[in-house]
């Protein structure tokens, strides 16, 4: 639902089936759309009018399925996390460069344009080498709707496999992409549910950059308070605080949780908002980058610069489908069409899974850990990936 | 200067001499306050009329003299950092051993009363453990009026020794005190100006806590901006960036920052505030605190408490001197009158100084760095120190 408004405004794609293996939504939507429907998502990769598939499902089935996919010459944008473990990651980056077809892991937040904007920034050398940056979320992740795997670690729940890839893409993104050491604190703070709501982590890059990553779900603290009250989507919201639990506590029991999260699912083709003077850029909490000379920092409305001059906003409009994810149809299409690689390629969605995993395995073993299975931003300088199964 | 509004307007300190080796301002003081003057602190500190002395002199100074005030039975108020490295801060602890007379370390943003307040609550345990602290500051500290020794780290410039040791303490008092493992990253990134100005620290308690401790005195963002637009002091100030630097700039070479500097020293009694309508609680950056219950944070008017119950202030009133350091004096009355210990006394001192140096040594070495010298909050619950001089 949160993909459709993008898949739908963007003339470079046609939807050309679903599939799923619960109907409801499923049918309801191939019919809206009149596009065939599916139970097998390695059926719609077969038919030979798609070209890519869109992997929304649970993330313990990604790698499965773009395997298949990829197997089938079918390219594959994906969800994040590509998989939950990096084994499972490296294995689709495996089977993608055996087939020739390519993935592309998104929607992430390091697509969302005041990031890129950022990116560009340091990449054209004009404030000098990147020190610090900083991603710091308070929000109420924990409190939304959410069915029980999604409230099970093991199963790819908690902030760790569905918060921390935000972060860890975006400041990655920022800092050339090469994560050299992880030293983290997770917790778990509300054994009703029982999995990581909130994390504080240190990661070293390979140029000696650092970022501080913290994130909490837990509904007090609320970082849209220093962000102009504008939710993660870039919708301006209601200043208060712990909505999301008292909505929570209010429907009651785990069968109502389970009901509005259903509620949550395809009801209908998206038709907008009516009002668009409330939109700004989507955020994920403070964005905040430190340079030799000057700081960056991701604004509602565009980059805001903190040089030697002062402060100035470098603008960016806001034209696009709401919520906008456009950035990631550029990277499917640069993929499916031009035949370039994307930076968000398997590779680069493994390096994310590692930086998540080390953090978990920082927490558990009260230690430092190093990284294994980084890559660079630019896929051209990415060396040959030493494992393909032949 | 900063001190003494709150040494003259408290009715338990008498200030009863003052020394110094230029003898520009230490005359006037003499002379305004009717006091004897004397070149050596020593001097000062064996007057016997002297309970305590305060030690405002450059960092290198303090624990040769402070180990000469001891051993002469008088106590000693000594300003942060307690000395360069954590072997000269436990001589000191073992002269106070030693000698019976007391040390008390600050002031330190340690004694805001919105830190106190948030310790309390803590303390009180209706919140549940103690998760993340995140202490964040981005201010103008490098571009404020230095002497050379200011920014030369080997004599004890830069953050690592003047702001770092805010940070350090006040994570300490609220997080136990106890830190066990330091991982961090410092930056020079100002080559005119060659000593640290920026940092970003991940630190992990015994029990499991951590904080978050990042900094910036680069002068361009500013997380007064978050705070009200409201300065360190507690005082409202002009919402703007990067004046520090244009002010610097506009005097001219490092002979006219030498007179801006000295003009910051002892120039007559100070007046306090006209208006007092502008006096909030004094701060060190964004300060907040995760609990399994509620987050907590340093507000411009008191503790801000995010809980189930949505958000509330708990007011402070501010109706001391200005800048408010008087529970500063509170700890040094329980030391020389009462004969009770202070939380921040040597061995405090000792361990603040351990996690700055533990920061530098991470950053230089790329790795993470446990420490030997934590001690608790409570003083009675400290192990005896091992090794006391005899």
């Amino acid at each position: 639902m949160s993909m459709l408004p993008t898949l739908l405004a963007d003339e470079r794609v046609v939807i050309a089936g679903v599939a799923d293996i619960d109907a409801t939504g499923r049918d309801r939507f191939a019919a809206d759309l009149g596009v065939p429907a599916y139970d097998r998502a390695e059926d719609l990769a077969a038919n030979p009018g798609v070209d890519a598939v869109y992997l929304a499902t649970p993330h313990a089935l990604h790698a499965d399925q773009a395997t298949a996919a990829l197997a089938l010459g079918t390219h594959v944008l994906v969800e994040k996390p590509l998989s939950l473990t990096v084994e499972d990651c490296l294995a689709v980056h495996d089977a993608s460069r055996a087939s020739g077809a390519q993935v592309v892991v998104g929607h992430t937040h390091a697509f969302d344009r005041p990031v890129r904007m950022i990116r560009d920034i340091i990449a054209s050398g004009r404030l000098g080498r990147v020190a610090m940056i900083n991603s710091w979320y308070y929000g109420s992740f924990l409190y939304r709707p959410r069915r029980p795997e999604e409230l099970d670690t093991a199963r790819g729940g908690g902030i760790l496999f569905n918060q921390v890839p935000h972060q860890v893409d975006v400041v990655r993104l920022l800092g050339g992409g090469l994560v050299r050491s992880v030293r983290s604190a997770t917790f778990v703070l509300d054994l009703k549910r029982p999995t990581e709501g909130s994390h504080s982590t240190f990661l070293e890059f390979e140029d000696g950059a650092a970022a501080s990553l913290v994130y909490s779900g837990y509904d007090r603290f609320d970082t849209d308070e220093w962000h102009g009250w504008i939710d993660e989507n870039g919708r301006d919201r209601v200043p208060e605080h712990g909505a999301a639990r008292r909505a929570l506590r209010a429907a009651g029991g785990q069968d109502a949780e389970a009901g509005l999260k259903a509620a949550r699912g395809y009801r209908g083709l998206p038709a907008g908002p009516a009002d668009r003077s409330g939109l700004h850029q989507p955020h994920f909490g403070v964005l905040l980058v430190s340079c030799e000379g000057g700081d960056l920092r991701a604004g509602p409305d565009g980059v805001i610069l903190y040089d030697d001059e002062g402060v100035t906003t470098v603008r960016i409009p806001c034209d696009g489908p709401f919520p906008d994810k456009s950035l990631v149809i550029d990277d499917l299409y640069r993929v499916v069409v031009l035949g370039e690689p994307s930076v968000h390629d398997a590779a680069w969605g493994a390096a994310t899974v590692e930086v998540c995993r080390a953090i978990q395995t920082s927490a558990r073993e009260h230690r430092e850990v190093l990284t294994e299975h980084q890559v660079p931003v630019d896929p051209a300088r990415r060396p040959p990936h030493p494992a393909v199964s032949t």
